[in-house]
């Protein structure tokens, strides 16, 4: 009896269980980064304490990638099978009423059973912002990476165009081997590598791939500014990107600039 | 001999003594206000550390006026007499070096001997912002004060109207009355009092006067956004102007809508 019951309500919750894809904003500059941590205040921690808060569910949401520590998202994504029968419009506000301001969630729906943030993923952008001004305002260093000092601009926009398309990406790969968000091959598509300039003070990278290798963009944004100081040439640039060796290129850009800004499915 | 010694020192120093008016930016969200208080950090600690690191004098720069914990500034304005003989021009490159990003000197002038950035003031412009979307981006959460609920938005550009003259404001004054900015009477002149739709979803408050007591604009902010709510009509917020009673008014706003943004002489 003990056993039908149990099975009967295994039965059920598979039957409610649903699948939710979550779209959410932060602030990186609090967190030590998406994933969690022991003692350490992180965006996924934090969303999975949000989560049980609104529903008495302890589960953990599953990020589209890593977020390093001072990393902002535009709009992470983030799936989790849930029980609770709460309208997925509801969970917005009622998630967003427990979490800190420094995270939004924007949208939350249900989506295919077999849907999974990080494995379902087809293509992410993300966005580096340099402020060039001689001071940076207060209210954006948080949001930046303050450079005030000479650039080839044009040059840096050179070395941008190289990257774009299918390339083994071992010499833009973090150091630590183990922390690559996807194990095994390093060769990734970009189809959009772009400088430009914004609002004036503001110099602009985007980038647009079918994957990043942990550390990849803020990599490329420092070998691009050895570029731009004149340290290397857009020709040393290539053969760095065809070196396949970590150590040829330049040093990890502050996390501060780096925004995650769309992933797609 | 030694006597004669000190004097002659003591008349160098004061034929090389100068005074600055130094303009700063800050981010207020990281202090409890400007002025100085044991144990915690404040901006005008964090300024006289600054100084006192480019130039091996420990002094006190006077503020405008001071601002409350988590209140912004755009242009505050401090003064202060010095005996380095660096240029101003450098010190501002020098104090932002060693500043915290979260406070930025944009200026620093010689001025006359007997400037003071507060007795010297003649006038002040305040700006409080109001984020009414339904969910304030991440990135802003520092900087505004989020109210996404229902507001009579003309209701409150019409109370704001009342405000423009000379009044006495001891109903907008802070409870506390040792806290007042300047001693006497609680009269001041406010020729700038609107609220503007900004950039579709922020509505901002301009307030512009002589003078203002502390928590003024907060506590301003806080009755118009009563009257916005229904709860107070434009007679009522007369009556309560009128009063000079301080138990009369709305609640102080929150401090992260706040900026100083100008101080003139």
């Amino acid at each position: 009896m003990s056993d039908r019951f149990e099975s009967c309500a295994n039965r059920t919750s598979i039957f409610l269980s649903r699948n939710l894809k979550i779209t959410l904003a932060y602030d990186g500059a609090d967190f030590h980064g998406w994933q969690v941590q022991p003692d350490k205040p992180t965006v996924q921690a934090a969303l999975a304490d949000a989560i049980e808060r609104v529903t008495g569910e302890r589960l953990l949401p599953q990020g589209s990638g890593r977020t390093d520590a001072g990393v902002h998202a535009l709009a992470q994504v983030a799936s989790c099978p849930i029980e609770s029968p709460i309208p997925a419009v509801n969970l917005v506000t009622a998630l967003n009423d427990v979490l800190p301001s420094s995270i939004r969630v924007n949208a939350v729906e249900e989506t295919a059973p077999d849907f999974h943030a990080r494995k379902s993923a087809k293509a992410k952008t993300y966005r580096y912002r340099i402020y060039r001004g001689d001071i940076c305002p207060p209210f954006m260093a948080r949001y930046v990476y303050h450079h005030p000092y000479p650039l080839d601009e044009p040059a840096m926009m050179a070395a941008a165009n190289l990257v774009i398309g299918e390339h083994d990406f071992t010499s833009f790969a973090a150091a630590d081997p183990e922390k690559d968000e996807e194990a095994g091959s390093n060769v990734r598509t970009i189809n959009f590598s772009r400088w430009e300039r914004r609002h004036g003070e503001e110099l602009v990278y985007l980038v647009r791939g079918n994957g990043f290798l942990h550390h990849m963009v803020r990599n490329l944004v420092g070998t691009f500014l050895l570029v731009g100081k004149g340290t290397l040439d857009t020709t040393a640039f290539r053969r760095i990107l065809e070196a396949k060796d970590r150590s040829a290129a330049g040093p990890t850009a502050p996390a501060s600039g780096l925004y995650l800004v769309r992933v797609e499915y």
